[in-house]
């Protein structure tokens, strides 16, 4: 129940794991870093991945499947992406177990050594650019617009649910053209569609940016993200976009013949949004009372809840409204328990986030209404049974809008410009979120910031206005200010 | 080309292989077993995937998603299942690389051993049930009606791509019952779905049956099956749903208090199909020329090629063909290319299945009419414009049923009975399909015969007359026959 939930002002840490537990979302599971997505939690992973799939197939892309697996010496043909990944992964040596002669249950045969040890990806650009050597050969050929939907793994030490685990899920698109403008293009495109989707569908305000040579994904020549700030002040990098320039085509010898008749190595990008996204989710729009989702992405919109339990006449009223819901496409169920009393429920039902109720008594259904309540505001309304499915569908947008305004005006208040580091640090001390100051662009001095404050340069807002000033540390000269912050 | 695939009459093996690289469903990987599936391979397999969960959910079960990794321990506790499937996995034994000192790329780290190993899922009911144990209390708790979309690895020695991989993505169902009877009942109603899938979606008629005990999946009390027949007369098991009765509950102690307050291990059952239906779909209706796709299926169900080439005019034409028959829900592409001629396209857009063709002539457009083709009868009829949407969408299904009732003449012409082991060789030998024979219902026996004629029992067919009569081996009494077949 609601009580069991460490406030966010006494434990905001606590309170995200109680969420993550008491709206159903994830439990741990006996493999160390690992969680199972319960039902509720995958429910809304499922409408994020469909939202998102339509968009993708929309710009043009395909589905395709590529191995789990990637043989140990493709990680060493790309330099820099050898040094940024390489390191925690879960790596098979052996492909049989036998039983223990001696009866202790099954055991690794250690004649069923691999002859190359095999590595459980933890993202696919190796094996897939190895592939596309074989699938590309002219510009007619190009461009190659592929997603993949997959489970990859990185050994984290320290894990969270949804926000840092070793297995996710997630897609990464990967796609090939015959241009560094065209590649570039695509980058910012998809940067478009993963803005687009957190903000329309996820209801979560996201500052699209470019990020520092430092936080640069290994093997990019640009990386662009879209940044989202959490209730606690803290920033979420919510999604990527890459532009890898022919990096990953020079690695695996990835040639097409242009338009010119020569030789040239494919441009390419990649970009991935993961389940991490139900992280933001949860610390964008939740509350001490459980979980909050927006509509688009609630895998039950509203709930019909009969009081004080359900008879004949309440269900067949019931019915009535489910129906006339439905045929507005409202996902809608009804609580047909007759064990547990109207409060036990309510409080459930806001555990786990629905975003409305309709509450049923015989008093109000004589006399034509319901009482609906919305979860985001928690507001009671008597509404009249006339009409009752345009004003549920009109309620499910305004819940939806509200979360967004809700969540953009808190974000825009927490973006505090810093002309000094003591400022900067103040900030993120006392009033947490974005800090909005200016950084002589080396990474000398972005270590340096970080070491001192534990923020780090979130990215370059993609869009906002140049502005000449002098890094908070160093003085030195800056073109334009850099977003810094505390992050997950 | 189409001129490239190797005739089935001449090797069906290379038919096979030739139709799975040419129609671009799959390619090879680096890695051992492994397969790519490509954009159209993974087309249809995302429609098949959206129709069996629609299924899946119309029948009260939700997704969840759990560990890709199985810590060794949990494979040795359920014996039987041990015992079927411990043996040929993918083992993870470590979880970190670095870089080679002697400047030889990534090497892993020995530093980095994990102190239980991981096994890289095979099926996931021993990690289900461990999770099940926090789930389930008591009966309210009850019936758990989850599945879940993923990949396993089965470190297959002889692979064939779709039809047996190292890795491939299938759905795995895992519920949980208060009773034997309501356990069977799911497991009855699953295979139904399975089997009602089969037929009107991938228009490959199947027998339902029973395995005998031999051919029972590891851990299970009870397999039901859907088994078709190939069009090389060697039969395909498409799908499987097992009662597990109480095995895993007892081997993960899952006990949930009934309504008699008595505590009582929970009923299980599982029940899966795969990538491999894949492999089933190209062996029910390909032919010579090409891949044939079920119109439900095909991710393009209609192409419209501008004869000879594009024109503004006939584009124009092309785009008021489109609006109309999108607006029937007809999936349908215009072929925009001005490089290759007409018949390099026929063939191409044979070769990969797309399931109908128009052709659209500036001749025809005067007289208001286009060309249509149809890929399973290779037909060609000209069609006037007026009302071509509801044609095509009429014809599409005429073709979706014509698929089928081909598939089911050929099964059914390749039932055959035998009532002796040198009938039911013949039968094998000389004509294939399935064999309708009887058998003594011993293990030895069923080794005995297989040994012998390489076919095994495929099923104790359900709902089929029982009929008395002698063991094709043994002679012994028999109380009804079974379907023999050389398999998969």
């Amino acid at each position: 129940m609601a009580k069991e939930i460490t406030p966010r002002s006494e434990d905001y840490s606590q309170w995200y794991l109680d969420i993550v537990r008491k709206a159903r979302l994830a439990d741990n599971s006996p493999v160390r870093g690992c969680m199972v997505i319960k039902p509720h939690g995958f429910g809304i992973w499922e409408r994020m991945r469909d939202a998102l799939d339509a968009m993708f197939k929309e710009t043009g892309h395909v589905n395709a499947y590529f191995p789990l697996f990637i043989p140990k010496s493709f990680l060493s043909k790309e330099a820099a992406h050898v040094e940024g990944f390489a390191k925690e992964c879960a790596v098979v040596t052996h492909y049989r177990l036998k039983n223990d002669p001696n009866g202790g249950g099954v055991i690794v045969d250690p004649d069923a050594k691999l002859e190359e040890e095999l590595i459980v990806r933890p993202t696919s650009e190796t094996i897939i650019w190895n592939t596309y050597r074989d699938w590309i050969q002219s510009y007619r050929d190009l461009p190659l617009l592929i997603n993949q939907w997959a489970n990859v793994v990185r050994w984290e030490m320290r894990t969270r649910p949804f926000l840092r685990t070793a297995e996710f899920l997630w897609q990464e698109g990967h796609t090939a053209h015959a241009s560094a403008e065209e590649a570039m293009s695509e980058t910012r495109m998809i940067l478009d569609v993963y803005a687009t989707f957190a903000e329309e569908w996820m209801a979560m305000p996201v500052i699209k940016g470019i990020k520092t040579v430092n936080e640069r994904f290994a093997g990019a020549d640009e990386t662009f993200c879209i940044e989202a700030l959490m209730q606690d002040g803290k920033a979420l990098q919510a999604g990527t976009s890459h532009f890898l320039g022919q990096n990953f085509a020079k690695a695996f010898d990835v040639l097409f013949l242009n338009k010119e008749n020569q030789q040239e190595h494919v441009w390419a990008t990649s970009w991935g949004v993961s389940t991490r996204l139900i992280g933001g989710l949860i610390m964008t729009h939740s509350d001490d009372d459980g979980l909050v989702i927006p509509p688009k992405l609630a895998p039950t919109q509203v709930v019909i809840v009969p009081i004080p339990k359900p008879s004949p006449e309440l269900s067949e009223a019931a019915a009535k409204i489910v129906a006339e819901l439905r045929a507005k496409g409202v996902r809608v169920t009804v609580d047909n328990d007759d064990q547990n009393r109207p409060g036990f429920k309510f409080a459930e039902y806001e555990m786990i986030g629905i975003p409305v109720r309709i509450g049923l008594g015989q008093r109000d259904l004589a006399a034509g209404q319901v009482e609906v309540a919305r979860r985001d505001t928690k507001e009671k309304t008597n509404v009249p049974l006339e009409g009752l499915g345009d004003y549920i569908a009109g309620l499910l947008d305004e819940i939806q809008q509200n979360l967004f305004d809700r969540a953009k005006a808190y974000r825009d208040a927490h973006i505090t410009k810093a002309d000094s580091l003591a400022e900067l640090e103040d900030i993120l001390e006392n009033k947490g979120g974005f800090v909005y100051a200016h950084w002589d662009g080396t990474t000398e001095t972005e270590l340096e910031i970080k070491e001192r404050t534990k923020a780090t340069i979130r990215c370059i807002p993609v869009g906002w206005p140049d502005e000449a000033g002098q890094c908070v540390l160093t003085g030195k000269p800056s073109e334009r200010r850099v977003l810094f912050a505390r992050a997950y």
